[in-house]
């Protein structure tokens, strides 16, 4: 990609190319050249048709190459056979930059896929930035540059949008203009054979006329650069993405428990967090969201007044503040006592403050701004409804002034229909975000509040061992020499130990005499099993045996094993006992790993056994991560209870299942050539006892 | 309550007297008069006020009393301290049913409370039967009925709504004239002084004119009866509910588990699942279903067809599906070859149907129709997006047109703003539900399907066991002769025995030989434990023993024991040792039950230890149910597969559980003085085995 080449000729050419720009109404090719017409787009447009002199009262040239004077940007929509051809005048011109509108490429079959292999090669090629194909085109409300066939444009705002589905962004800019919902930039990126979401997100960066970013995603190119990016993008300003596709698991076959947990959606959500995207759930709640976070400052913290005019939508904001971990703030003396001097005495003075049906703009803001003023609150939400002595417009517009006096955010929550509508619109004027029902306010609130408590965390701490990894690659080579890509327990133990993870104490034996020795030297109970890379399932067989006790039953155990496993596996190599300490006491949890093939290395936390194989209680993160990501994967799972001393039961160590996630973090990091890891179960003893990785499979890739 | 009287005069009254009507625009009590007169309400309007000659034309009477002719339904809107005398004067001229418009009743503290009572026995006594006080009043569609004070009614329509809340009802009203949703009846019965929901439900239930009814509360009178009647018109006809006020859980001292973790969340969400309500959580959703009900019967399955112009929706659509616990159906290889002969070919021919952006509306209603004709299809959700070719409102016509011709409902979604307004309007002329995301139009489909396998449930099985009363009676007799609420150890087993639960064996020893004889007779191992009504924590101070394996250790327990409990609790009444068998093998679960102040007898179910303590996996109804119910309880958890044979484990005996949940069921129903039990743990053998309660506790109430 020239990465050289930056977008600022797609939001502000001087002059623009329509190629493909039709006589004919109705055509994409006509609407484009309208809609930069009448956009108020003030740079220069030039229509590009080989059968027509001119079109919508513009001089029309047969091809780009015979305009005269610079053109800084070629929207095409020619039929896709000839897009290549014309993607070459576009370079004899100099123009560095073109949106392919034009359809026929991936999403119409091989020959489409193809010929979009092509475009992307070309467009490498020539130096030319390419969105599209198969897109509705770009809006840029501060020029007034329309490059979409799109009916109408959304009034000027700070929401950018981009969306990798052309019909939802019609939907919704339809829907923008209808409900006033102001847009900066409007990026349809279709097939995204070039500009995608990362740069994009790199592009309205730092655009001042863009407070907020939103996206339709159905995927991603390149998940790291994503979360890279976003994570720097996000510190600055919201990014809100609705992730469409999501339930759609691949199909692949997996060995591990990590594996068969982790899902696209498991990896996807785990990305947004570690790079403080905030996920909206549907196109709804992307618009609440839109509107919230370009006209309020999100809220310092979670604590939120209520104000109303009606008390059963006050109960219903209420309960929506809890069930979206808000809380519903604990007023000040003072703003009860100002509130008490006001209002009726059959209001409510606490949180929610019920002003009564019969209350009035006045009485109303007079509770609105004390709320504001208390030093308990964070956030309001004032719920009208439409009331005998309602007068919602004036309301509206006293409530907007207390607003802008404040630094805090106010959701309103206007309900009704025609009764409201011109207090909606007043709210909107004056950037109040205003919903029809109470919970989309609250749970607006509450997302703005995440984003302020990511805004605010302190870079994370990583943490690194220096791995021992001569060692580990030992492993690797040692099974990739007998063509096997499972490690023997042998090998997935250097691993372990490369890394300064705790094993069990083992040696190989090889005679009953040996084995006894070194139970004697680890001290009994021991644990004994079989070796060979051929016996999968050791314990079927005889292969594993617990809770040995003393010298005599160490020696029978191995004869026992040999004589085993020669009669059921005559044929497994066999390459000894392994003789190894018996971790009793402790917790049981599994820590694993799987390679999403969106965003790479995904590590999984659970309590052992059931835990995560009924129960499926799990969490991820996207490797690598720091202590705080893995301290909240821990906290996460339903079961943490249990580890942090439930029921009486001694706390566990879970600094030593912090370092576990920190090293396992690194380990796939380091080595994208594993695949799959499970150690399960890592033995964690009580605080300050560390954790023993008793038993571990690692999966390694086919070949480098 | 006069429950002979009917709701008729309420929404059929011939002639109707609004005391309290005022001269003055602005006051409410010229409103209702107003909205009487304007509404179509071809019945006679009476004024009635002292003050005025006349109201908007209408001659005005000083007392109701004055009037001529019979008056069927008074409309009562003179201030709070005149309502009694008013009520008096209705009395006098023979009316039966009053609307109490006024407020100053309960939600205007202790004075309020006070009138309010008088209001309600002042009801009873004079045989009429009141709406409110503190309300908005009524309508009714089919007869021009507006006895409110609200501005507008909505257009006639088969849904009947009833609403705790006037000011949400107000706003549910504007709402709904703005979107043309269309209603039967509209009763705000504010503090429900007599009729309350379920007297409306019981006037809704043949009424012919009602298909869907719609209720908005924030409690309930009388929960045993709300779920009694329920049950009966939810067979008829769908009952949606917001309820409100769910997380505010009351606090009261709970000694079981069962109690600790029974909230009023779940006794509503158990009450309103066994008597086939269905609960929306939140007043858009409760205007979905109002819609989808109204104008669409539920679907015969869950298998959805999705048919859309665009294929960013249509993923969007797939993914509510999944998360809504439908399914996409698997297409008849009829239906794919009658698209594939006229779609394009670059349209998806599988479920969902893409038939892309360039789609007219004859493709898009071919597909549909196709759709509608497979059948494996249930159910059909259709999304158009305004794209260059999409005409939204002829296809809303074809759409409307092919609707009609099925049986099976269809949901659409018409995603856009002005674009979409004309076809919106049409889809709601021709009874196509249209939503403006597809989430909504497929959360509401599920809703639908939920409510169809209520509808096709056989009555379930009520098995009951005939109990030993006396026992139980004797049990709670001794508990409450020596004052205590919590019965013992052998008076739980004395109740659990009394209605064929399995426990240990157990004696009662006063002597170590005699502790021996009992032990031997069982068979090792036994368990001891002292018993003594005075102390409650017996493990703590060394008064229970496990595993003893023999004679000697039988007698050594026992002595050590008696000395011990000397020494640490010399106060205590001891009654001897109990010797009980040890039950070693099973699963532990326990099955529990609290009351409920709303629903009554709340019964719980869960595995025991962790899973209830602290993953609080748990699942609830209210008794008594049958064994159906029981059923699902078990299948509710999270932890369910471990009972079902997860993880190579052989099954444990679901019947036996079933079994123990409908006798604890019978129990707490027979005997409502049982206030908290827990059987924990029950132990459940392998299939077949059974279960035996090996712990108990049960409190009984204070006093009877």
């Amino acid at each position: 990609m020239p990465e050289t080449v930056g977008l600022q000729q797609f939001f502000e050419p001087r002059s623009v190319a329509v190629i493909g720009a039709s006589t004919k109404p109705g055509k994409v090719g006509h609407a484009i050249l309208r809609n930069m017409l009448t956009g108020g787009f003030e740079g220069e447009v030039h229509p590009i048709n080989p059968h027509a002199e001119e079109i919508l009262g513009r001089p029309c040239y047969p091809r780009v190459t015979e305009v005269g004077g610079e053109v800084d940007l070629a929207v095409i929509v020619v039929p896709a056979a000839a897009v290549l051809s014309v993607m070459r005048d576009c370079r004899e011109k100099g123009i560095t930059a073109a949106i392919v509108i034009s359809a026929g490429f991936k999403e119409a079959g091989a020959e489409g896929l193809a010929r979009e292999r092509q475009l992307g090669g070309l467009a490498r090629e020539l130096g030319i930035r390419v969105v599209g194909p198969n897109c509705l085109g770009i809006m840029s409300t501060s020029n007034g540059l329309n490059a979409t066939f799109a009916e109408g444009m959304p009034k000027r705002g700070n929401v950018s949008m981009m969306s990798q589905s052309g019909a939802l962004a019609t939907a919704i800019i339809d829907w923008s203009i209808q409900q006033g919902v102001g847009y900066s930039k409007f990026v349809s990126f279709g097939n995204g054979v070039d500009v995608g979401v990362v740069d994009l997100l790199r592009a309205w960066e730092d655009d001042e006329e863009t407070k907020v970013i939103v996206a339709y995603i159905e995927g991603l190119a390149n998940g790291p650069e994503f979360m890279e990016v976003a994570r720097q993008v996000s510190a600055k300003k919201p990014i809100v993405v609705v992730k469409s596709g999501g339930t759609q698991a691949g199909a692949r076959a997996v060995s591990s428990h990590t594996g068969s947990l982790a899902g696209s959606e498991q990896a996807y959500n785990a990305a947004f967090m570690q790079s403080g995207v905030i996920r909206a759930q549907s196109v709804e709640e992307l618009f609440d969201l839109a509107v919230a976070f370009s006209y309020q400052g999100p809220p310092r913290g979670r604590s939120v007044g209520i104000v109303t005019n009606a008390g059963g939508p006050g109960i219903m904001a209420t309960d929506a503040v809890e069930r979206a971990g808000l809380r519903l703030a604990g007023l000040e003396q003072e703003t009860i006592h100002a509130l008490r001097k006001e209002l009726p005495e059959a209001s409510n003075f606490y949180n929610p403050i019920d002003v009564l049906g019969d209350a009035d703009a006045e009485r109303y803001t007079y509770a609105a701004e004390h709320l504001l003023r208390d030093r308990n609150v964070d956030g309001v939400v004032a719920v009208v409804t439409p009331q005998a002595m309602t007068r919602p417009t004036e309301t509206a517009e006293r409530l907007a002034f207390a607003v802008a006096q404040s630094k805090k955010p106010v959701l309103a929550c206007f309900m009704g229909g025609s009764a409201m509508e011109e207090a909606v619109e007043m709210l909107n004027e004056r950037r109040v975000p205003v919903y029809l029902y109470p919970e989309r306010a609250v749970e607006a609130l509450a997302k703005m509040a995440e984003y302020r408590e990511w805004l605010e965390e302190p870079p994370d701490e990583y943490i690194r061992v220096v791995p021992y990894t001569q060692g580990v690659e030992r492993a690797f080579g040692a099974a990739r020499a007998e063509g096997r890509v499972n490690l023997g327990e042998v090998e997935a133990r250097e691993v372990l130990q490369a890394y300064g993870l705790r094993v069990p104490e083992s040696h190989v034996a090889q005679s009953a005499d040996e084995a006894a020795a070194h139970a004697e030297k680890i001290g009994f109970p021991v644990v004994m099993k079989i070796i060979s890379p051929d016996i999968l399932h050791k314990s079927d067989i005889g292969g594993v045996r617990v809770g040995i006790r003393d010298r005599q039953e160490t020696m029978d155990a191995y004869d026992l094993m040999m004589l085993r496993v020669h009669r059921y596996a005559p044929e497994a190599v066999l390459r000894g006992v392994f003789v190894q300490e018996f971790i009793q006491a402790g917790r049981e949890v599994i820590v694993g790993s799987t390679r999403d093939p969106q965003f790479g290395p995904l590590v999984m936390f659970g309590l052992g056994g059931i835990y995560v194989e009924v129960l499926r209680d799990v969490s991820f993160r996207v490797a690598p991560f720091g202590a705080r990501h893995a301290r909240r994967m821990i906290d996460e799972i339903r079961s943490a209870p249990l580890l942090r001393g439930a029921r009486g039961e001694k706390p566990s160590d879970i600094d030593a299942i912090v370092n576990t996630l920190l090293v396992v973090s690194q380990m796939v990091t380091d080595f994208p050539q594993i695949v799959e890891m499970d150690i399960n179960p890592l033995k964690v003893g009580e605080a300050g006892e560390g954790a023993v990785a008793v038993d571990a499979r690692i999966t390694i890739a086919e070949e480098e």
